[in-house]
């Protein structure tokens, strides 16, 4: 067993909560493999590529065939790495490496199911950086406090079953009668998770309890585009942000498109019209970060000769602060009430869903911080847009998430890039955090 | 025989092309029997109707089992007045009664199929007027010089196969190779054709040449709410209006509704949006008639939280005016350059059909509305914002239509409404319109 000096700073040290009474550390900083890491993110591109190309990226929606395959060949990468992994019965695959067993585990890892057309660095990322975790730690052998455990979260993507982080959902203990029995694309949800080797007759032992993790740290691209336009490598995640959802009906009176003059019109494609351009006003008009979108229409009949009478559409609003969504919220039903009565329809909202924000730990951001400007790169803090693992896992224990630029802040698509230099840095920036985190008793 | 002093006035006489030489009349102004028109409107409800009473509407959809026990009906009601009946190669019920067999025949009707929400007065009260011109003729012992003709259209609406005015536009010569071919929900036109006693390997036999029939004169609901504001019982249609349809495709950047800023994005539905306002308010602005619906849209992916990538969507114009409708598409094809230009997409529009508008003839508008004049009732000139299988017969024939009121415009809805006392009028009108173009040899 090699002692180390730690790579941190007597200054970064001096900040720890507690310190570390027995730092152990190799005499170089601890990096990650970038070829290997290069390596693995193209092997696992072949399961589910859409073309013969790594650029053509990928379809692995969770329980595919290319999800199946994926997961055999990752569980051979860890037992490849003399680990030994573990499913629960939602799924997830679990491996956990050194340390005091009676000390909590460190988790880190992401997900590797993708949309229909997706990309190879959503989740993908973060599970490949975390094998490179474990063989950087196994390379220079160190020997951690607590356990580092590497985490692929199952089904994380909202493609199947229209519920997003649903494996780790679970793990948090969101897990309601009937989930089981829900049935997507002819496929009970039970008998997904069977084909994943999850056990559905079981599924609350996956549940953990608060405490389950010393720590959670999540590497992810950002899949916006702040940190590319910033030309920072590293993004320090402040919180995920909220989602208020709104369904919205609007009736108008269906006619004839030849025979209604324009005047007499209650056009409910006109009125959602209205509503979409509001929609975008409202979440643009304000200072700060939110958005709002209206990403889903339909309208009936839809036939080019029949003025529209119903239109459905949802109308979505993301910020890190709950008051602020309750007031675009606020101002959009107010808008529709205005374009209701001008346009002679009725425009009726409903909350269909709210998450509420997961905010990271702030002693975590202020390890990544650390870490980055110590492994000589920038840094900014920012809120995370999308969804993730993470935001599940903040329920149970302290949660950080590291972000690489993506390029152009293009995502969910096959275009969707971020640089081997970035995926290395951030990779390291992972491993560094991780060596931190383990320094301390608890944070 | 009895011959009859004709209930026209000498003023209206006088303004024939031709001056008739034996003029034939009855004492008395023919009439219907208005009891017996509303009877066979509520006795053809029976087949396809959507509830237990009347008002219930209908589903009577081309080639649909009440479509065939309708035709049935009808051609047990034809043999019931002595008239014989003959079904042609498309399916199309023909009927002629009296006159001059070396004449061409004065042809009147109109369709009985239906949406799958219909009404029970589009096209039906054609048809069951038609019946009682020639009940009252009849009854009056009138011998015509010209034969009359009563026509039940078959497939008029656009719900079968996609096509309008589908059979009487085999008659007017609009027929493609591969038409037969055509398949719609698993069933091809041809075998469609067969159901209703038509002859799909002879189709072209259903083809007639110009000067087919000496006139042509269809009485039917307004489908708008012009005459039913003005409170004027009789529209005299001057014109079928013309079509332009556009297939609008925009292309913006599919993205994560989570992770992009407001104004990184290229919104397919923001733009789309705008597009649809634009068109309204082209539509609008002039003064005239013009109409502008975007009717139908599909984005994509059509998910709450992803920012749409692409929309199609229907843009469509309809005026009595072909250089009208060439300025509003140039109008709306600049709008929406500058909406592509705002919102970082792109916008093609492609004219998708064009339909050129069918102008009824001069000299049947007034005699319609003389004819109305004499019978106590307002009338009042209007183009007809739908299509009617009027506008294939103008090819071949002087054409013209007589409009009655649609309670509050309202059409294609079990709502449609037509008062009775307005449906005898109608009726009425035909009735002494097809007699008083009796009178001229040609027009």
């Amino acid at each position: 067993m090699i002692t180390r000096r730690s790579f941190l700073s007597l200054a970064g040290a001096a900040a720890l909560a507690r310190p570390a009474l027995a730092v152990r550390a190799t005499q170089a900083t601890p990096s990650i493999d970038a070829e290997r890491l290069r390596n693995r993110l193209e092997r696992l591109s072949y399961h589910g590529r859409n073309g013969a190309t790594f650029a053509d990226g990928v379809a692995r929606v969770a329980y595919s065939v290319p999800d199946l395959t994926a997961r055999a060949w990752l569980i051979d990468e860890i037992k490849g790495m003399d680990v030994v992994p573990r499913i629960d019965a939602a799924g997830n695959i679990f491996a956990r490496f050194g340390g005091d067993a009676k000390q909590p585990a460190i988790l880190f890892g992401s997900h590797i199911d993708s949309v229909p057309t997706g990309g190879n660095f959503d989740g993908d990322l973060g599970v490949m950086a975390a094998f490179e975790v474990i063989r950087a730690v196994q390379a220079a052998k160190i020997q951690t406090r607590h356990p580092l455990e590497m985490v692929v979260w199952a089904h994380e993507e909202s493609t199947a079953f229209g519920i997003g982080t649903a494996a780790s959902r679970i793990v948090a203990g969101d897990l309601q009668a009937g989930d089981m029995d829900r049935v997507w694309n002819g496929m009970k949800r039970s008998d997904a998770i069977r084909k994943i080797a999850g056990n559905p007759d079981q599924i609350e032992t996956a549940v953990r309890g608060k405490g389950a993790w010393h720590s959670y740290v999540e590497l992810h691209i950002e899949q916006g585009g702040t940190l590319d336009k910033a030309k920072v490598p590293i993004g320090v995640v402040e919180g995920i942000v909220a989602i208020h959802r709104y369904d919205v009906v609007i009736e108008g009176q269906v006619n004839h498109a030849g025979t209604t003059p324009m005047n007499e019109r209650h056009d409910a494609m006109v009125a959602a019209a209205q509503l979409t351009l509001a929609v975008r006003e409202i979440a643009s008009r304000r200072q700060g970060r939110q958005v709002g979108t209206v990403g889903r229409i339909e309208i009936e009949p839809n036939s080019p000769n029949v003025i529209p009478g119903r239109a459905t559409l949802s109308v979505e609003f993301r910020d890190l602060s709950e008051q602020v969504l309750r007031e675009l919220g606020d101002a959009v039903k107010a808008r529709g009430a205005q374009i209701a009565k001008e346009t002679g329809t009725t425009i009726n909202f409903t909350l269909a869903s709210t998450n509420v924000p997961a905010m990271a730990t702030p002693a975590i951001q202020d390890a990544i911080a650390r870490v980055a400007e110590r492994s000589g790169l920038k840094s900014m803090r920012l809120p995370s847009g999308a969804g993730h693992d993470a935001q599940q896992i903040a329920k149970l224990c302290p949660m950080g998430m590291i972000f690489v630029p993506s390029v152009g802040g293009i995502s969910h698509s096959p275009k969707e890039l971020t640089t081997w230099e970035d995926c290395a840095n951030g990779a390291n920036v992972l491993l560094r955090t991780v060596l931190e985190l383990d320094q301390r008793d608890s944070i």
